[in-house]
Formats: structure tokens, C-alpha cells, sequence
């Protein structure tokens, strides 16, 4: 079973619903909606990412020998139910926003139609994977906005909440318009520019800090990056300086060198000082170690010069805001709309579309929600991008997203791209026969919920 | 190529430095320690979780064909490196301390000794795993702390990040004293108890509640968990009790209901007392929605009557914590003494070992980490695990280890097992022997770094 793919990396109350729909043939159409409830601290907008990933999930989904006969063997399920899952596809049709995307918070980003029991089964790892992408799509966005010009590389694997996580942290940043990650992986699974230079343990591990950044570049002719902070900072830009002619006459160029701790922006300055004394000024100034988007900010705001940003622990888990109130939730059945008024948890009914209205100058102005044939003005956010349980168009490739996402951050007033929490949150109207659906349907449950006699109901 | 168990999941700065090792044959022995540098915010300890994982990495670690073609087409590696990886497999050895071991900044958890190439290239998965497993046990164990006596289920999948975190997440919150998970696929692959109720949306599918009640009664006689809180609680709770004498006579027994939203400590006293009124003593209450170790402490200390809780986002991504400044850091090699001075980043050189002292009433006093050869009173922590890259045991079992945790937990003081930090950290002392170590190796770097003539060093 593996935990990628396999219909088991659900929530076991999936299951049960699954066998109580099958024990009462409950398999009309189904219409979920994912949607985030609300902003998270930080943030003034959020950016759609991992829809490829559910697409992928959605179309291999199905139930293999040994899950099956896991499931026989628990005792919490029927033969013939477990024998029913066999036969289990997608068979659905799924709207959604391209990833890359900018959103907000009430908007249905992604709409599931699908015989009930199918789109209830696919919940929770389709949550799992949006969730996760989007809050580190929305992390790395932030970075990319202070510092466009700049090499941003994601660094955080070793502290991504496990291997699935690093590998779509690489993806999700990219998307954003990160240059690249460390993470190899990335590469052969998903085409994205991979970046590295060394640790301290390579430095460590010579007697002689000089001898390890000469062996170094040596066996890396064209693309050594020196760390030069495992000592003395400063010390060792003087050592690079001392080795550069010597590496020159073998061919060898110093591409760059790395700090990882210390004050950033006064070793940046004083390294620069010294290579540029040197004549090095095409050697570059990268820099890592417990960096984030306010920290990026602040050292371009001081002037530091720095090349490029390794930037770990705080992007892939989206540290300052590691989850999104995010949710799926039933807003249609069997042709009628569903409604759940939970306090504060309450959602809005109907299969519901997205128009944007941008201002004179392009900029984002505000978006309307309401019901899919209610056409409106302004441009529709959510497409047909599955089915009948087939992809509508392959993955365009990531020049085409990466492209697609630079216009959608292209359109964010100066307001919502600031780094801190905007006093002017971007305006998202519920239509008026959305509200009026709403409380059409609150009046009819209110009478069926009262009037229901329970005697008809058992057995 | 699988990202669970790859290892082209790594960063590249591991690959391009093994190729350094291998043009110079540096295959001398090395030592690495894993260890946290500093308590992150709101907790007064750590508990030790992911060993498990690491030992099985280890052991199946190999690069496959579809890897090596791949490093071998992409351009960075020359051709009898990738050859060489081939052959490559983790002949170590490891010292750990167990799973469930409480443990605080400075103390290694975890040292492998290997040649250099090996416990290099294993570094950002080894970190990617311990690093995870024990930000959320470490987050669980507060709930054991705070509800001991409570059934506590992890409820995070959908808002974990990614996959493997959904799943090592269950696994790290048992270890940790939870009583299971609702992620189904934690029962197959490592024997957890699975727990689940019902969702909003089956409630929604049906025109009335309390048939939708009735119909998942009936399918699951013995085990029916109802949810609700979906329009209305307290009229669901009296559906339930008008309910149940039905169901009684058809052998249908409703084992509890659920609350997922509103005010749950009210919430839970008015179902109770409707419940109760009814001789529905026997029916459990069963609260989720947004909870962690705060709420839950709240609502026991406001006396709500609340059977169990299900806590999922804030568990699974550790959200107030979720990340420790956890390192990996090479503190030997080739029989030498290692250290690293970057600024806020030094690091303790050589093999250690971590003494425990107890109280007399038997709680934690002091501990002390020292070099592994000079032997001390109180009990230490690290022991072999890992033999020549075979366990030396294999797996104790759930029962073992959550029974160890239990009786490490035990062991904390009052001030400890406060939810907010304390202002009394616990008390870890750096034995003489390894400062004196640590000044040695400053005293001889420096003159071998500023004696060191580079001229002798390129090509």
C-alpha cells in the first residue's frame, strides 16, 4: 500500500458514509465545493496550487488486492460493500481556478460533480494535497514579491513534514516563481531546476578551510559556490581571493560563495568589499539561514549585496501560518441544494462561480461569488479542467503556469502586496440570489427538520 | 522512483559533495549527531519520535537503475561516481535514544558513525523524519498531559502537509499517548486503532437529520458515533433520544454523539443533560472543531462532560511549534574532534553520550552531556540501535513503547507540564571535558587556518 496513491489515506468516517450510501443505494450526484473560510494571520491573499496532484490522484484512484482484502479482514465492513469498492473509479467532473491562481477567502477554488459516494471518498487527500500546496504557494509568493529580481531557491526539505511535503514545497514554490529548490528530487519527477553548493561538514571535515574550497572547485569547475561562514566570515572571503588566480590558471572560476549566519547584510558588505578589491565582482553573494519573506525585505531595504536567497525551514512550512481554514463541503445532492449552518462554520449552497472585476489600471478591483448560472459580468475564475473522470488538458508545463502566475501577482494593489496584514481586505460580494438560495433553503430545513416524524425511520 | 524511500530525495549539496569524497576517497569514518539547538516557543521539552523510520531508511538505502540513469544523464555527476553509487548501501552504526524519550536543546537523540560518503548523503532524510515525528509527538504528549484519562484521537489528515505527514503524524501522536487516528491507512501499515464518526455532508444528503441518524444507526448497530451539531445541536441531541428506544428494540445501540462547533463546554452540558434526562447515560460526548491542548485543558477545567476529543490541524502541522531548530552536524572525523564556530550555530565536538539524574521522588533533576567516553553517574540515554546497517533489535512493539513514553512523562515536574513556557528551563549541563575539547579544537583551527599556505592546494 502505498501511501501516494492508496484510497486508504482517507478518514475512516469515509469509509463508513461510503458503506451506508451503499447500503441504502444513496449514489445520485453529489456537488462539493473547496474553499478557504477565512484569511490566515499575514496574509491578503492566497495563491491556488496542487490541482495537478489531485487530477493525478483523481484519475489512478482505485482499490488494489491487498486494500481490499485489508478491508475484509478488519470485520468493520460487508463482503459485498468491499467487493462494491472494487469496481470503484472516478468517473466525475471537476471545475476549478488554474493553480497560480490569486483567491480570497469564501471562494470555491475547486468543484467536485460526481455520484455521491466518489466525492465523498476523495475528501480528505484532496484536501491534503490543495491545503498544503496553497499555503506554500501563498508563502513563497510573498518572497517573490519583495524580491523578484533575485535567485530565491527552496532549501527546506530537511525540515518539511515529510518527504511528500519537501517534494511539493520544490513544486508548490516554483509555481509561485521560486528560480528553483535543493531538493534532487524535483528534478527527474517534475522538471524543476535543482541548485546546491556545500555544508559545513565538507569544510569540517579538511584540516584546512582553504584546501577544502580549493578540492572543491576543483571537481566543480563551473559552478562552485563557497560557503565561507564555517569559521571566520571574512577570513574566508580573503582565503577565496587567495585562491581565485591560482583556480584561474586551471581553468577554474569561483562562481560564488554563501553566508549562512551571522549579520547578513554587514558580512554581505564586507564581502563584496573584499572580493570586489580582488577584482572578483562577478562572483556572486548567495545567502541562507533561517530566512523568510520580512527578512529577504529587510536586508534589500538595507542594502545588502545579495545575489540570491536560500530560503528553508519558514517557506515549506509555511511557519507563520502552517494551515488554512480550509475546507470540501456538500452544496448539492440529488439536485438540491445543501447547507450546513454549523456555527461560524456555516457555507453557502448551490454549484457557485467566480467573477473578477479589475480596475482601470488592471488591478485587481473585487470578486463576486454566485451561482454558476447566474452569469455575471466580470471574468469567471473556475473552468472545466476533468470529465467524466478524464483530464480535460494535460499539464500545460511550467512556463506556461509560472508565466500565468507573474500576471495573476502582476494584478495585486500595492495594498494586498505588502507583507504585513492589510487594513483593507480585498472585498469578495456574495451575489444576492446566492443569499436568497441561502435562506430559501433555511426555511425549508427548518420545516422538514420540525415537522419529521422518526417513528417511518428505523428498520 | 518512489519519494519515501529514494535517495535522490536529498539535497544536491549531499550529491555534489559525495562526488568531492569520492574524486579525493575521503571514506574515512565520520560522526554525526542530530540534536536541537533551542526549545521552540510554548514548550518545556521534547519527546523523541521517528527512529523507527530512520532505521528502515537506512536499511533499504540504495539507489535504484531509473536514479542512476538519471544522475548519470543529467549532466552534474561524472560517470564512475554514479557507477560507484551503485554499489552504495549504509554499513554504519547508530546510537539513538529510544522513541518516547523526553529531551531537551543540546542533547543529541541520535549519532551515526559511518564513512563520511554514507552519513552524508543520508543527512536531509534522516532530518526530514526525526525532525517531524517529534515536533508532533512533542505537540501530542501535551494533550496526554492535560486529558490523560480522555479518549484522544488524531483527526489531522486532510491539514496535514502531504501524505507521509498525514500517516507519520497518527503514528508520532500514539507514540505519544494518543489512543488512535482516524487516517484508515495507520491501521494497515502499523497496527494503529482507527476511530470514526460521520460527516456534516451525510447529514446534508438527507432531507431530515434524524433519518439520516437512523439509516447510519442501522448500518453500524454496534459502533454509531452521531454527528450533531449540523443545523441545530440541542434539537439533534433530542432527535437522538427520541431515537433511541426505536433503535433499542431493533439491537441498535448509539454509542455517542459528536460536536464539532459553537460553544462546546455549554453545548456539551445541555446534550448531556438531555441525554441523561432520556437514561442515555451509557451515550458518550465526543467533541472536535478546531481543538488543541488549550482548549481541551479549558473545557476539562470548566467542567464540560466530554468522553473524548478529536484534535487534527493544530496536532498534525504543530502549529503553535511547527518546526524545531533541529540540526545534524558532523562532530568527528577520522578519529579527529569536528566543530563548527558560525555565529548562534557553534556546535560541541566529538562522540556523546547524555546522563539523566533523578530526584528522589523520581522526577527529572539534571542532565548532563559529555564526551561518550567519560563515563558518569546517572543513566544514559543513547544506546545502539544500528550494527553495521542492521538493527540490533527489531521493532518492541506499540504496547513497549507507549508504555515507555507513559513512564517518561511520568517524569516530568509540575513546572514542566505547564502548557506555557516556563520560566524554570531544565537544567542540561556541558561536562568540563567537552568544553575543554571544544577550546582545544579553537586553539589548533586557528593556527592551522591562518598557517595554511594555499598555494599547495589547487590541481
Amino acid at each position: 500500500m502505498n501511501p501516494l496513491t492508496s484510497p486508504l489515506l482517507t478518514d475512516l468516517y469515509q469509509l463508513t458514509m461510503l458503506q451506508a450510501y451503499f447500503a441504502y443505494g444513496m449514489r445520485e450526484t453529489a456537488v462539493f465545493e473547496f474553499f478557504v473560510r477565512k484569511l490566515p494571520p499575514h496574509r491578503n491573499f492566497i495563491l491556488a496550487a496542487g490541482l495537478e496532484q489531485v487530477l493525478a490522484f483523481l484519475e489512478q484512484l482505485r482499490f488494489d488486492q491487498d486494500e481490499l482484502a485489508w478491508l475484509e479482514q478488519s470485520g468493520l465492513f460487508g463482503k459485498d460493500f468491499v467487493e462494491h469498492l472494487r469496481g470503484l473509479r472516478f468517473t466525475g467532473d471537476v471545475y476549478a481556478m488554474p493553480e497560480g491562481t490569486v483567491f480570497f477567502p469564501n471562494e470555491p477554488i475547486l468543484r467536485v460533480v460526481a455520484p455521491m459516494p466518489q466525492a465523498q471518498l476523495i475528501e480528505s487527500r484532496l484536501i491534503n494535497l490543495v491545503h498544503f500546496e496553497t499555503i506554500v504557494a501563498s508563502k513563497a509568493a510573498r518572497s517573490v514579491l519583495v524580491a523578484p529580481d533575485k535567485l530565491l531557491v527552496d532549501f527546506g526539505l530537511r525540515r518539511a513534514h515529510g518527504a511528500e511535503a519537501g517534494l511539493l514545497a520544490a513544486r508548490a514554490s516554483y509555481v509561485a516563481g521560486f528560480s528553483g529548490t535543493a531538493t534532487v528530487l524535483a528534478a527527474p519527477l517534475f522538471g524543476i531546476p535543482i541548485f546546491g553548493t556545500m555544508a559545513h561538514s565538507f569544510i569540517q571535515a579538511h584540516d584546512d578551510e582553504a584546501a577544502a574550497f580549493a578540492g572543491f572547485a576543483k571537481v566543480f569547475p563551473n559552478s562552485t559556490v563557497l560557503l565561507i561562514d564555517t569559521y571566520d566570515t571574512e577570513a574566508a572571503a580573503r582565503k577565496v581571493v587567495a585562491l581565485a588566480p591560482q583556480l584561474q590558471r586551471a581553468g577554474i572560476t569561483i562562481k560564488g560563495v554563501r553566508l549562512d549566519s551571522g549579520d547578513l547584510a554587514a558580512h554581505a558588505r564586507d564581502v563584496r568589499r573584499i572580493l570586489d578589491g580582488a577584482g572578483l565582482t562577478q562572483t556572486t553573494i548567495f545567502a541562507s539561514g533561517n530566512l523568510d519573506e520580512y527578512r529577504v525585505r529587510d536586508l534589500l531595504a538595507a542594502g545588502a549585496p545579495i545575489d540570491g536567497f536560500g530560503i528553508g525551514t519558514s517557506l515549506v512550512t509555511a511557519s507563520d501560518a502552517p494551515y488554512l481554514d480550509a475546507v470540501y463541503k456538500l452544496q448539492e445532492y440529488a439536485g438540491k441544494p445543501r447547507r450546513k449552518r454549523s456555527t461560524g462554520k456555516a457555507t453557502w449552497p448551490g454549484r457557485k462561480q467566480v467573477y473578477r472585476h479589475y480596475r482601470g489600471d488592471g488591478m485587481l478591483e473585487h470578486d463576486v461569488v454566485t451561482l454558476e448560472d447566474d452569469v455575471q459580468p466580470g471574468r469567471p475564475l473556475l473552468q472545466l479542467v476533468m470529465k467524466d473522470g478524464k483530464r480535460v488538458d494535460g499539464f500545460a508545463g511550467f512556463d506556461v503556469l509560472r508565466n500565468y502566475t507573474k500576471g495573476q501577482l502582476a494584478t495585486l494593489p500595492q495594498h494586498l502586496r505588502e507583507l504585513d496584514t492589510s487594513s483593507e481586505p480585498y472585498r469578495v460580494e456574495i451575489a444576492p440570489v446566492l443569499r436568497e438560495l441561502a435562506a430559501k433553503f433555511d426555511r425549508q430545513t427548518a420545516s422538514v427538520q420540525h415537522s419529521a416524524s422518526s417513528d417511518v425511520l428505523v428498520v
